[in-house]
């Protein structure tokens, strides 16, 4: 159940829109006293599903997006390398390792570092040394993360996400919820607030 | 050629999102002394080659994006009645006219207010009643303008404004442009303007 103060966060390790919002989340939550909760889902599923392909066949609107991300990082102060290395080779490990995450209580603090590792030192998440790497920084031991991360459990948790992200009409990530009302694109994140502390229409 | 204080406005008569960006240059303008040059083009053909559908395949994406245009109009302060007809039965015409007032010098303010009848009385660009009353309120004779915008001569200037956008990697309107640098979405102006006051990225 969502508190009154919290904003759900919905992602997928590997959009690349979620650098920018996973990494300016601690942020505004000291800034505005809200809490995300962060929900790690399959965007790619629910984007296939709808044929939603905005970029792999796209090359123009490609480069346009990653000129367009660095732009906004160099807008929020945020470090960034291009090229990154991009799609993920091991997007689904990736995806279960937040899940797991999501399950312990670490995933804000591991996707936070592991992207940066991936957007600024060129390591892909989910890929060696990324995973040594960051799930040391958060106190995690690699190699039980590894094995519980496979398990069915953690599969099925993943598999519950993108459920119920897809009942509630996501179609791409990052998606912010405000009470059934969803923010997609990290440039809606002050919409989404805005929301949070209205929860109208403005009226004209 | 761009002036100095000018960022060129790509823009497809038919776009939504174009709704939010043609109803409030002239606020803009007013408040940072920039000029916006008004450049209508057919994002439609340059989408098409690409394969780019964002939502007449889509219909959750679709339902989002009237959604979220309904949001940010509110957030503008921007009176909007949906559900709004869509998508336009004469793209073409209202192209061509836009196209017309542009070499005449009337295509800010007759694009602005055949919109905002578009979106708040439900009455579609480029179709009567529209067309009569936006034309009327803007000084132009509609039958000039109709016998003008089916020439070969308005026809040709539109295609060279397609190719210059192509040209240019712009795929989508509305798309702002400094010195080369694209900004593709109503909600990239505001990085447009930054872009156009340093014109570089903000060292981190």
């Amino acid at each position: 159940m969502s508190q009154s103060n919290t904003i759900d966060f919905w992602f997928t390790v590997g959009s690349t829109y979620t650098y920018l919002t996973a990494s300016r989340l601690h942020q505004v939550e000291a800034a505005t006293g809200l809490r995300f909760r962060w929900r790690p889902f399959n965007a790619r599923e629910i984007m296939q599903e709808m044929n939603n392909i905005p970029f792999a066949t796209k090359p123009i609107k490609l480069a346009y997006m990653w000129r367009d991300i660095e732009r906004r990082a160099s807008k929020y102060g945020l470090p960034i390398k291009v090229p990154i290395p991009y799609p993920l080779k091991n997007f689904d490990l990736a995806s279960r390792v937040a899940v797991l995450g999501e399950i312990e209580g670490w995933c804000a603090d591991y996707v936070r570092i592991s992207y940066r590792r991936w957007f600024v030192e060129g390591k892909e998440v989910g890929t060696e040394p990324n995973l040594s790497e960051s799930l040391s920084e958060v106190g995690q031991d690699k190699n039980r993360v590894l094995q519980a991360a496979n398990t069915e459990r953690v599969g099925r948790a993943y598999d519950d996400n993108t459920s119920e992200a897809r009942r509630l009409n996501i179609f791409g990530a990052p998606t912010f919820v405000v009470r059934g009302e969803c923010f997609w694109g990290d440039d809606r994140l002050e919409d989404a607030i805005a929301w949070h502390a209205r929860a109208t229409l403005k009226p004209i």
